[in-house]
């Protein structure tokens, strides 16, 4: 393997080389439904990945798409890569041509990628039907592609796609398209479960006897089909394939891949492999939310790990034994992978839970058992009446400083509100608000219109206080959640609001629970207005 | 086992006992952040979970919770299952104390339930320090308690809290524990990963050895927090576990339970096992979608067999392949469970679906191309508008015997109408709503006063309508859901309203979308009276 000292190679490093973590977010990721990444989102989310230390990054198919073939240009400009290698993925040349002539293979050489994945047929059906062509001249393909991108100093892996499906079908053509890539120079031949319809039990089989007929060095790439791409993965791993191939996120076509985080949080600490730099692990779960935020996704608060409620605990019988050792109910510490353990208040839970939550909040509970009491009580009462404040913790922390300090925190005072919805003959709408409020002394009326009643009290409470608290100013409604409660009463049941509001930086919770929808999202905006001041550390002066 | 004749057992037909299927969403699933079901969710679930096929439902914990004792008094009045055996949860009894006298056992036996759960700590620091009592006492209060369940006429299934990490501390206490139940009666040992922690390998290993040693039939419960539940689940399966338990849409603490879908769909499809009744299969995404509609959560786009991303391909490469023969691109057929395939632009799935429900709705469609093409169309185009069928059964027979029909049934058409909400300084509220309507050329104006602006809404229609349709007094609003779609925009978004509404006989469910929840509210309520009427006989008379 002779460098061509004429292609500017990448600096980056040389990441280690016994185990391969291979991240193909950029590609197979950006297959996802409802994923369209710029070129920009692209730059950053491989510097998140290179952050994180995986030794590759498959950022796209260099000449199938002018977008990836800018990327390659600027990824090698713009990124001082410490950790991965960048990777190209390509096909294999077509028939009846040559590798140097393949207009797709010399983009491939053009992107500069120091690593490059070909994607290779290596199911007969896939060869005749999708292909056209002979098995024969297929695995010419592989063996020309593979030997003259070697010739070029590159490095190359090869991704038999539908290999698992293939073997079941031919065992043997699969196996001679995985013996041609290697013997043409492929450093990994990495076996996809395309379909992703595999289970563990039969990855495992098969790579074994891949690896024992062939001798190839083997990687393993598995979507998530059947919901098993994470223990696919790890099963191939357990068979003896050493390059695993995965997404942030498990983002993916159809279902998606197998996700890079639970997949090395195993190898980490299940397997007490290493195989990402030093402090990196504990980066994860900011570096999952981080992409989750570029590619314009919420991040799943039920991902293991790293999502919001990986470790949040909400029944009382377990909350006990937490206080007396975490571990007796927890895989692992929660800040080895930079999540932290979430004690859920509910009515389900008892005295334990509130210290612990008080403790998250900064606020010391421990040496009042009288307070804990009243706290416990409190939330029983208001939760039997509908609040819920494992999902509004700025309600739940007004609540306990309430009962902690002795009385509530108030910025204002409600009067009274009128929202008005009116369908007019030509069917469109009508929403009108007013409030009158007392702030400081002074008593404010204001009237709003919104494309709803909420929003309509919304936009009046804030014309109200701008003036008095220019801090709101910056505030922003991000998320309301309306439930009805006993739901058997049709519209004349309880109603629960839950609102999400930022300032730019954080993000809290309120809840409001009312005999109608618009009294119940009253009270859960007060207590976001209330809460934003608090945060802002405006004192309270009514 | 000498049933008790003074015991009212439930009447369901004792389901396959070779392989058990056994739910536990209403229990465990429940436990999920953001999860609170009322006693009327638990119901419509749990006629959801029958329907499906499982062979067990587990409830919840009466006695230890008013909600779930009064769940299983009304279950049992109130649904005649199909398939299922209702499950009670709960504990085996206390410290020093007799099984007949706990109240907590005598809870488990007043609910009714033929089954009971007992859970019992296995893992002996758990015995120690969260149970605080000694191994020996431990042992017996399984022993105890399941054969005096036993000796009751009662089915008992223990659930080893936390078998796996006790496993691996103290091999030969967990057993102990295995082995006590079995001897004393339980039917099946259920080995439970509770922390979450464990991979595959280690779960088949663990239960092969256990089965081995102990001899006792084996379950198994795995949670997801590496991932792999679905997998830990297939694994026990593989080593020998017959009886494995789920969630619905793998809903539970943390990061969830496995996901009964893809466990029961990797079971019949991948297995070859048959643990469902005939047909249930195909209606799998149906299922969870309605389940996920119920506990207020958006369907996962991106779950395995039942996302509506799970057989979406991204057209392109895969396009003329597929067309060739969609088997090379899927490890399924998409009916197989339900969904659809979703890049063909004539969807087969989706009009024979249309075709089914049209079939049960007395609407034969058969024969009618292009009426079934302009269906599929119509429900497409609303849907993606924010309208849902799978939960609105009355909105779609409306929507689809106006296609058919070539006119919409109406027995009123409305003018307009305006709410108004307004909070007094005395902390009251006043609902008002007025509505402007037309019905057989007479138009009608109507005002009252509600507990909130749509029950305000509701009443005012009646009021006005009641004197021409009679037939709407026995009408009543049984349940009502409001849903925010595309939750990032604050109170600026999209609103879906399901309503449900009974006649004293039947029940249905129509849906409403709009810019705010009130406008959303009163398309729905059209709905539900239109319905109301046609299922009266009513004719059409504007």
């Amino acid at each position: 393997m002779t460098p061509d000292p004429s292609t500017p190679l990448s600096s980056s490093p040389r990441p280690h080389d016994d185990f391969h973590i291979f991240d193909t977010t950029l590609r197979d990721g950006a297959q996802r439904e409802g994923i369209n990444l710029t070129v920009a989102d692209k730059l950053t989310i491989a510097r998140h990945l290179d952050e994180f230390g995986v030794g590759f990054v498959e950022g796209g198919w260099p000449g199938a798409n002018p977008r990836d073939t800018e990327f390659f240009a600027r990824a090698q400009q713009e990124i001082r890569f410490r950790n991965a290698q960048l990777v190209a993925f390509g096909a294999t040349r077509r028939a009846g041509t040559t590798a140097a002539e393949d207009p797709q293979v010399r983009a491939l050489l053009a992107s500069g990628a120091p690593v490059i994945t070909l994607v290779a047929k290596s199911h007969d059906r896939h060869v005749e039907l999708a292909l056209r062509t002979t098995l024969d001249e297929n695995t010419a393909m592989v063996r020309d592609t593979v030997s003259y991108l070697v010739e070029q100093g590159r490095r190359v892996f090869v991704d038999c796609e539908h290999f698992f499906d293939g073997y079941r079908a031919n065992p043997g053509y699969a196996k001679a398209v995985v013996r041609a890539a290697a013997e043409a120079g492929a450093e990994v031949v990495v076996l996809c479960d395309t379909n992703g319809g595999m289970l563990p039990a039969q990855i495992q089989a098969v790579v074994a006897t891949v690896l024992a007929d062939t001798g190839a060095r083997l990687g393993i790439h598995a979507q998530d089909d059947t919901g098993c791409a994470v223990a696919n993965t790890l099963a191939a791993v357990d068979a003896g394939a050493t390059h695993v191939q995965c997404t942030a996120n498990g983002y993916g076509e159809r279902v998606g891949n197998a996700n890079l985080f639970p997949v090395v949080a195993a190898l980490e600490l299940k397997y007490g492999k290493r195989v990402l730099p030093d402090g990196a692990l504990a980066e994860m779960t900011r570096i999952s939310h981080a992409i989750a935020e570029v590619v314009n996704l919420s991040p799943s608060t039920h991902q293991p790990y790293v999502g919001l409620s990986a470790f949040a605990h909400k029944a009382g019988l377990h909350a006990s034994a937490i206080k007396v050792d975490p571990d007796l109910y927890q895989h692992i510490d929660p800040e080895q992978v930079g999540n932290t353990m979430r004690m859920l208040v509910s009515d389900m839970a008892g005295r334990a839970s509130i210290e612990l939550k008080g403790k998250e909040l900064g606020i010391d509970l421990d040496g009042d058992r009288e307070l804990v009491g009243r706290v416990v009580e409190r939330v029983k009462e208001r939760e039997l009446a509908g609040y819920t404040y494992e999902a509004a913790d700025a309600s739940f922390e007004l609540l306990l400083r309430a009962e902690a300090e002795g009385r509530a925190r108030r910025y204002f005072r409600t009067e009274s509100w009128r929202a008005i919805v009116e369908d007019r003959p030509d069917g469109t709408h009508a929403n009108e608000a007013t409030v009158k409020l007392w702030a400081k002394g002074e008593r404010i009326v204001a009237t709003a219109e919104g494309n709803g009643p909420v929003n309509a009290l919304d936009l009046a409470m804030r014309a109200g206080l701008e003036r008095i608290y220019p801090q709101l100013a910056k505030l922003e409604l991000v998320d309301y959640k309306v439930r009805i409660l006993e739901g058997r009463h049709g519209t004349q049941s309880t109603t629960r609001v839950l609102i999400a509001t930022t300032d730019g930086e954080g993000e809290w919770s309120t809840v409001g629970v009312g005999e109608n929808v618009i009294a119940a999202s009253w009270q859960a905006l007060e207590d976001a207005y209330t809460y934003g001041l608090l945060r802002a550390g405006v004192d309270p002066a009514e």
